[in-house]
């Protein structure tokens, strides 16, 4: 398959995933939704099904979405990215600039979905929230480990996939960052994807948002930097640990 | 298959939807249920399941329930509408009368079921939001942006569904429906399809309901136009871009 | 297959039934439990949730668990009641009895599990609701309305599952019943079901329960009779209908 | 297989098992985070979730992840621990350690992951509550009796499910933890698995986790004794019913 074709699939793929995460948090909240406060349940949901719907949209270049996965994929090193895309620097490249433009492109569709919510909201922190994680209580290691330990279940559990027949497709992973976000989303959010959350920085900083306040540039290595130290460590288990992949036994 | 088989298909399964789905609306806003107040997450799986059971009545006609799906799989031009339903004018106006029939009808039922709730609730506004979707914030461009975005995501991705072996048949667009619910619902309330919108409010126009008050015509033109936007810009889309179908590929 | 094993099977599968059905009943309502106030959609994924168990139990009988299922496959009359289940005339009543005891018996078994909450809780509309059903606002007519409706769409979609392949065995009908629930649930509190309503009310009757009060006996007969018509409705309907079956098409 | 390979599976396994489900404890019971009072549906998916990641991890090993499992298997005796792993007084022996140390490990990890809101919680209870079980309504006698019987839906359901052709896979075993937790879980927290339990216990004991408390081992026994006898009961349920195994009739 060509680079062009990986590189289209992956942003349409990744812009969906933005487009309806960031979406479900704008949707809880922003003013005058009408799914304010719907709690933290639906936001993981939300973005369980935005996964969901940008795997279905990516199939064809294996989904990543997430330069975390393709980390953890190029150091496992065991299948290609996807059929007829070899591991190699070029198609790296390909998979982070598209998940990255993706990301992009998706907060900037949400921003316009939900426009006359960001023009009523008053607090700049909730505007800032639908685009990029933060933490709830901030302290750069522990949130680092949090990034890296939430981001190392995503990834190791999406390899071990690969070795467990279950007939569940695009749902398994789903399900699994729902769960993801319901039991490690407490403290940072679960960013568990550097795409996903610069994407989205970058937008709220360039894009004319009414009252938007700062896009907290401070903490935004945090949520780069831990999931892919996750994405690394997940690799190298999925590489050398003789329990990941059932067909290897 | 005659197109009195797809015509009567479509509208038990139409009316299926709009059962359930004006159901849960119901449950959640009427005065005196046992869901009251009981959150935008139970509303989104309600019309996610809604989709679900329709689909399964409407099998044997493709299961559309939806002019914009209609709409998208013409433009995209791939395949027939069902087996053995070939697209041309005839099936396509078979398909848009039986969806606005059954919506029309799976509302009437709806009320039904709640009759004395509808007695029993004070306020008009909560009654016609059982049948049709309003706007959290009344903005007629940015509800039909909101509206095209919703339903190109629900017709790009269900057309992607074809591509993509998952195994999950009507489970897949099941929780699609509640994702884009959870995601972008908050600005209009996610009609997302002009049938389910346009035939509930007609049935709120000639029902008998105490104190049901306007049935806010100057707003319904919003999500049937929106929604056959959304449907028309995701069949171009399915059918130009490359990544769609892996079959394709 | 011997009724013997029916009988045992429906009495299993039916008591997995309201065993964690009426247990997530107790655990919204019930004095000083952990799910307490735990919301309407918590209460349809438990009644779900219990289906799907039962159905994993009583999978050899074909898991009907619910008399308005057996009417509904006796009045449409195209196949079995489970493989090597002929329908007649004692297989039908050794179906019925056991739904009867197993709903009875499941019931019995929650009241253990929460026995000390039974205890400290002061209502006894609320020990009551816990095993069975009651209108939220009373009126026999329109209450067995919406017990007909609820029935005639499980019994319905699930006759309509036999000609939609989808590879989602017992989560299609788990699924179908969070639906009915949240959609249709509001009025009644969807019985949808004579065993699952009257079986627990017997058990209400005859157990020791601190405080219990009345069984209600002036409702108890709506959410039987209102089952068993929609269960014949959706018999007669997929009998005659040509849209059901896929199969026959 | 080698019991050393079983022994590291069972042990990541049933380290994501309670990493994930602390984890949503954590979140929905600590101060500040970002779930905080998520209500008990969401501890409900999120243990659910936890299962399933468990058991994709696990998977080579049969993902028993509890003691309770590999005794109603033991008990049942009618199919190896897993491929290549017969029941043997060494096989068991490992499973138990593992699961046991997994259980632990995971703990430990979900308390890193959440160390600066363990550090902002003023009550001990709810620390202690991230990590083990404790009842509603303290009462030794009717706390065991509804981990019996928690205990015994778990197991018997999961051994039913090796007569049930359905294509869900660990999806199965996840709804019916979700199940289990929403209907079972109001009087005791659903301790369910006697490694869930006193793994993490062991963990808060040795943990310096600020202003901990005690580790309640008063109760401690409870939640091991009842999943034990569950286990035992559902095993020869399972063993002695002709209704269990379709495959067998």
């Amino acid at each position: 398959m060509s680079l062009g074709i990986v590189f289209l699939s992956e942003v349409f793929g990744t812009a969906m995933l933005t487009l309806l995460g960031c979406g479900v948090v704008a949707n809880v909240a922003l003013k005058g939704t009408k799914g304010n406060n719907g709690g933290f349940l639906m936001v993981n949901w939300g973005w369980g099904i935005a996964v969901f719907a940008g795997v279905f949209v990516a199939a064809k270049s294996g989904a990543h979405l997430n330069p975390a996965v393709t980390l953890g994929l190029l150091i496992e090193g065991k299948r290609p990215y996807a059929a007829g895309v070899p591991i190699d620097f070029a198609s790296t490249m390909t998979y982070f600039g598209a998940e990255m433009l993706g990301a992009f492109l998706g907060a900037v569709v949400c921003w316009a979905a939900y426009k006359p919510h960001f023009d009523a909201e008053p607090l700049a922190a909730s505007k800032l929230a639908v685009f990029s994680t933060g933490p709830a209580i901030r302290s750069t290691p522990w949130n680092l480990v949090t990034e890296v330990i939430g981001t190392f279940v995503l990834v190791f559990v999406i390899l071990a996939f690969g070795g467990t027949p279950s007939g569940l497709g695009p749902l398994a992973v789903a399900l699994l960052v729902v769960g993801i976000g319901a039991s490690l989303g407490g403290p940072t959010g679960y960013a568990i994807n550097p795409a996903r959350d610069l994407g989205p920085r970058i937008a709220h900083a360039l894009l004319p948002i009414k009252g938007k306040g700062s896009s907290d540039w401070a903490y935004s290595w945090v949520p780069v930097v831990g999931p892919l130290v996750g994405g690394v460590v997940a690799g190298f288990a999925a590489k050398y640990l003789p329990i990941v992949f059932i067909a290897a036994a």
